[in-house]
């Protein structure tokens, strides 16, 4: 893409209204825009990033089965009264509004219960089970407090999977392919080696849930974090009765702040109860459905990426999530055919390219913008680089900088496995 | 797809309190489920062509220069009142909403008005014009009536691109591309033929906005066609003012029912006066940025497919909205290990299958199914077509029936210019 063509541009100051460190730098950088107090809208290159993440956690949630749908914001009452999470002394975020005819309708905060009624119309028999139905969708909350940026907001992408099985062992089994895929998910991002599986407070079929919880100073979470055994306990279960559960020592475990960026959740019999989600056994034997459910919230998940990975200078995206495999900064009128040749030659071998072919921005600004953008691999053309027959490569996250030949270079490129090419413009 | 694992299954009756074509046959073949009426959810049948329709619509706002972007559904009063849209007098299929601390906010209708306001801060200069943002995001309208199925719903996706330009002659020149744009997407679902750019009411900047129409029987809007000019009236300015403005006489026209599956405005100063969104010229002079709207309604337009591209037996897919290229469907336990060889060739070619392997299905249940779901291409394999070392392949639209060799087969569905298989499991 033409950055003189993109229309947003960079700005030196976030909002002042803006606490959250991903948002300033988001902000700045010209990836999302705050509509109000968390609500915010994504930009090109920040819905660029946000449809990484959504295809990274796609390709992980089809590989165990999942199977993609899209549920509505708009609720019906008269669902959410079965479970009794239609009052809001019950549940204390709903945003709600109403039809012409005064009929009050919910904005989904979550969707256990429209799936678990939708289900009854294709689950009879074994035959029909297990089922793992997810989406990529708005979730509304209305929060109270929100001063994490994109990490908590009013309004915000959710990606919700939700199990059926059979019984118990079918579920667990599940439940566990679950827990790996969501370890997947955080290290193609970059955030394995800091995020815990982590113990919390579970509900009336099962003691314990399990977040994913990544270690950082932004996070609204304490945990208890084992090193050693790479799991943690969140503060709300952390008492001597689950460390001895868990075969945990106080000893063993440092407090830490950390964001909740997964959650998996045993859910029992509570839905298919209340909606009589039933199943027919192979003896014609009639039984509840087993449910669980699997949440990953993408825009929090990209703000955490962004509290983890930036420095004074910007953002540093890793590669996995980044809007453009490279930015390629071309320094001064004289060398825009060189530079032009080389964005082409990148799109052609499929390596999606930021090019900064402006005419009106000097060398500072464009450093300046590479370095708040953050994109891995910065390329420069300038009259040094033309002298030597060489491009500039840099790297953003160590800030080494060396000097290579064109073609050597978009070998390399291709060869880091730089996802090919889906839009070049 | 294996169809065993499809967890979605066919109905034969759709729900009592559906009265639109298009959403009885969505709801028995399993692509959508309706929530209440007016708002249905996308089954993973549904969400497969919806997914279609949407990179169809936005490789051709790519093409003409579009930027991708997501806003959001809350909207703040205050950007509202800008413009006197926030009265339920001047607006009347708001849903509103509260914060906790009482704040009123509104669900998107549309979004002029948080555009405008956000694009203030990226355009100061000419050389930050033209620019042309689009999103697909879901808009709320709170409608008294909804009986057009997934047709006019009260929470729909919408693509809605934007245009700011610098004067009128680029705004017009942008203006006839996106209708060229447009014709290119209703001709790659084939309704080309019977879709009219048709003249319908302005507003304050220009005489007349441009819809696009599809004639239909089951359309809400009154049109007149000239069959000759390729061009038609909406009934809302249908007066001989405008037949003397375009050069139309009352004999060459033909009233006809049809669906709005686009439209298309020029909006003029109105909005960025409002937010004064103005540029400065290359003598540093001031001028308001001249902007148009361009909506297509990508859950309509698959309404308006399924209402012309159906008959008593089912649903009849143009092959680019197609959930799947084929349909192959195993017939009896013995021919499995032939049919799933198939399937996987299939695969291997890149040639998007439902395979119908269904154990408990009887084969008068396939071709039901088949022809309700509406795949282009069904394949079948029986003992029948594994004696004569073939398999059996029918058009779903002519109804053609042809015997072929497997690997003659492949070769022509390849040919066919079937879509490369973005997801296959």
């Amino acid at each position: 893409m033409l950055q003189s063509g993109l229309f947003t541009k960079t700005r030196r100051e976030a909002p002042k209204d803006e606490v959250a460190n991903n948002a300033k730098l988001l902000i700045r950088a010209g990836f999302v825009h705050k509509e109000m107090a968390g609500v915010y809208s994504y930009l090109p290159l920040g819905l660029r990033v946000l449809n990484n993440i959504n295809e990274i956690i796609r390709k992980e949630m089809d590989a165990i089965g999942g199977q993609e749908l899209f549920l509505t914001a708009l609720q019906d009452k008269s669902v959410w009264e079965k479970t009794n999470r239609w009052d809001d002394s019950v549940v204390d975020n709903w945003f709600k509004t109403k039809l012409k005819n005064g009929s009050e309708l919910g904005l989904g905060f979550t969707h256990e219960e429209p799936l678990t009624k939708l289900m009854r119309e294709h689950i009879n028999s074994f035959r029909d089970l297990p089922a793992y139905p997810y989406q990529i969708q708005t979730k509304f909350r209305n929060e109270i407090r929100v001063k994490s940026g994109i990490m908590r907001g009013r309004e915000f992408l959710m990606k919700d999977l939700y199990s059926f099985s059979k019984n118990e062992e079918e579920h667990n089994s599940f439940y566990e392919k679950a827990k790996e895929a969501y370890g997947k998910i955080f290290s193609s991002v970059g955030l394995g080696d800091i995020t815990y599986v982590t113990f919390a407070s579970g509900g009336s079929f099962s003691k314990y849930s399990h977040e994913f919880q990544t270690v950082c100073e932004a996070g609204e979470d304490i945990i208890y974090v084992s090193e050693d055994k790479k799991i943690a306990v969140n503060k709300e279960v952390y008492d001597e009765k689950t460390l001895e559960d868990l075969g945990l020592k106080k000893e063993e475990l440092e407090e830490r702040k950390a964001i909740e960026v997964g959650n998996i959740f045993s859910l029992g019999t509570k839905f298919s109860d209340a909606f009589n989600l039933d199943y027919t056994d192979e003896n014609g034997e009639k039984h509840p459905v087993i449910m669980g459910s699997y949440g990953i919230g993408p825009g929090r998940l990209m703000g955490a990426i962004v509290e983890i990975f930036s420095d004074e200078r910007g953002i540093v995206w890793p590669e996995a999530a980044a809007p453009f495999a490279v930015h390629l900064l071309s320094l001064g009128d004289s060398v825009s055919k060189t530079a032009d040749k080389v964005y082409n030659d990148l799109r052609e071998a499929g390596v999606e390219a930021l090019y900064d072919d402006r005419k009106d921005a000097t060398a500072g600004e464009k450093f300046a913008d590479a370095d708040l953008i953050g994109i891995p691999w910065r390329l420069v053309v300038s009259p040094k680089t033309i002298e030597q027959g060489k491009v500039e490569v840099k790297n953003r996250r160590t800030g080494e900088i060396k000097m290579m030949e064109e073609k050597e270079l978009v070998k390399l490129l291709i060869t880091l496995n730089v996802k090919p090419a889906v839009k070049l413009c």
